[in-house]
């Protein structure tokens, strides 16, 4: 650790969210909040609307909660499971086991197509469980963010319309980095939060309905108050939420969607898939391959293994103590100690990237495994120069 | 409508929350997002939790909940209560009829304890119907903003000790500009959230357990994930929050709560209790008088009976549009049109008072209406003054 320099002032947040928020949105957020049933935010919320659905890929119903992305998860089982419904949980990986543990406490009998950690789930698999079960409802991960892995929705969407059961889909580390286009892929509800691809703070669960799914929705007779559907919608039609709403969370988001927007949404998901491209290649150069085997690689967030004689713990307290760059580890418990994790998502750019496979680079040969001096950095610059 | 002033250029929010935020606070909801599982955010948990447990009256768990106050209502109801137990609500207005659309979402039979509108629960009542049949729980609204009356939570916790029920108290609008000891009245689960006395924006909700409730919360088998107290408490007993906390707003209510320290929390409560006082006289003089009848009165939403010719909508409107002033009117159906709310809560000073009455007193003679020209900020400055 000779020429160590001296620590960053500013920590560079680099999990996979929440994600750094652009000065703009922070200074939205900073706003005097407003009364949240007046003509202000009702036009504020009205914005917020109309800029989420292309992200979403649906004309139909985007209804806000405050809470987190896990409130958005509840909220989707709430509204459709009563207790003893029979429900298909897909898992490959930790999220998926969050959906099942909700559904259980709501008292759903599930069902699991366990795919292997690292692995996409696979849509014939599903099928084939379909065929043999009815089933109110089965939850996907889009992104799972403890692998890497991202579900070919499209596939398993067109799977699934040809059941009564309903789509549910996480993608709370998605949207907003990678395209979701619901009505096309018929996916029938869709939770994301506002803290990872959206560049906000955490606070605003996102939840968006297929007329697929308002009939369940309006049908059954299920536990719900605060996370009633229905009572969202009646709100959000008017402009206003059921309940209190996070007006200032909501501010920062209507700017940080007018960001979005303004770059372009082709523009962003291309940004997300160029910038994830050249950190794995950075990252394989320093002798980190990505974990996952998914045909489709998640742009938002990077699993990498690390050799094999490298315990995560002590990269990641390195990567903070020395770079003041704050990175995870494994999210999933059969990888602990063998992954790190960093979010390649929101408000980022090439000089993210460069600087997280530079300190990378630093820290391993700090930590006595040193790679080929400059070799992570070359392979990300010259992707980045593709 | 002669020599109408411009229409200031600054709105003033004085609705009974959320409350205006202070510039301190705002500044610091605007710092960069850390990460929610580092130290620097477990210090701000670990500061925010001791902060708060004056307030609440209380040495025991406070848990933190990504949500608004209507979420922190729930997840009382969802910890505690299961399909057919018995609970008893106590009913003086809009927030006790909350209560009850919850309680029944979650499958308890209620039954009511209503008191006319303007009143105060009476104890005595509390306590004949607790004899008469085993409750879960027995919910109380200690501020029931829609009416100005507050509950005698000190009289109503003797009552209730005697029995199994837990005591669940809605304190949302009350705590934080008015005295809960939590412990010394043995409230078992008190709710409040972060847009109120507490100067923040909408987005936290803050539950505090007392032993009494453990026992219970950790004994049922209720429909519960992400409000369920065992996790919250796991989570803060490491300073960490169970699901991605709002973590920008958090750091507003760590300032936020330094602020109340500083100037003290006998001198806070007794700031409101003066503002109020100050407020009710100058109303009075105005021609409009208090609602309630309650013999402890709200100190931090006053609800003011109009003259029995002017329409509340009128008054409302006309300090939006001529004084950028955001005031409101009825929250319980049978008073629509009849009363104005304003919030006498969180981060206001003498100023603020005296421009309301100001403001409402030309507002009346803009209307047709006119009281004594100064009457009002006479009356109030009289009681400042004293």
């Amino acid at each position: 650790m000779s020429n160590q320099p001296p620590r960053p002032a500013t920590q560079r947040l680099r999990i996979p969210g929440p994600t750094a928020v652009p000065e703009r949105v922070r200074q939205a957020i900073a706003e005097q909040v407003v009364n949240h049933r007046g003509p202000e935010f009702r036009a504020i919320l009205h914005e917020t609307f109309a800029l989420l659905k292309p992200l979403f890929g649906t004309t139909g119903d985007i209804l806000p909660f405050a809470a987190s992305g896990t409130g958005g998860m509840e909220a989707a089982i709430a509204n459709i499971v009563t207790q003893g419904d029979r429900v298909l949980v897909v898992i490959n990986g930790q999220f998926g086991d969050r959906f099942k543990a909700i559904a259980e406490a709501f008292g759903a009998i599930v069902d699991t197509a366990v795919f292997e950690l690292g692995t996409a789930p696979d849509s014939a698999i599903i099928a084939e469980r379909l065929a043999k079960a009815d089933y109110r409802a089965v939850f996907v991960t889009h992104n799972e963010s403890s692998t890497g892995a991202v579900a070919d929705l499209a596939a398993i969407g067109a799977v699934v319309r040809e059941h009564d059961a309903l789509l549910v889909v996480d993608s709370v580390s998605g949207l907003g980095a990678m395209a979701v286009n619901q009505d096309q892929w018929h996916l029938d509800i869709v939770v994301t939060a506002s803290q990872k691809a959206l560049m906000c703070p955490p606070g605003i669960a996102l939840v968006s309905v297929s007329a697929k799914a308002w009939n369940v929705v309006n049908r059954v007779k299920a536990a719900r108050f605060f996370w009633d559907f229905r009572k969202a919608k009646a709100a959000a039609d008017q402009d206003e939420a059921a309940f209190t709403p996070a007006v200032s969370l909501i501010a920062g988001l209507r700017v940080a969607l007018d960001m979005i927007h303004a770059e372009g949404l082709a523009n962003v998901f291309e940004r997300h898939r160029r910038l994830a491209t050249a950190l794995r290649a950075g990252a394989e150069a320093l002798g980190m391959p990505v974990f996952t085997s998914a045909p489709i690689l998640s742009n938002s967030v990077m699993v990498l293994r690390l050799p094999d004689t490298l315990e995560s713990g002590r990269l990641v307290n390195h990567m903070y103590q020395h770079y003041n760059t704050v990175i995870t580890g494994a999210r999933a418990p059969a990888l602990n100690g063998k992954v790190i994790r960093i979010g390649t998502m929101g408000s980022i750019d090439a000089a993210d990237i460069l600087t997280d496979l530079h300190y990378l680079e630093r820290s391993l040969a700090d930590l006595g495994r040193p790679a080929q001096p400059g070799a992570g950095v070359a392979a990300a610059a010259a992707v980045l120069a593709s």
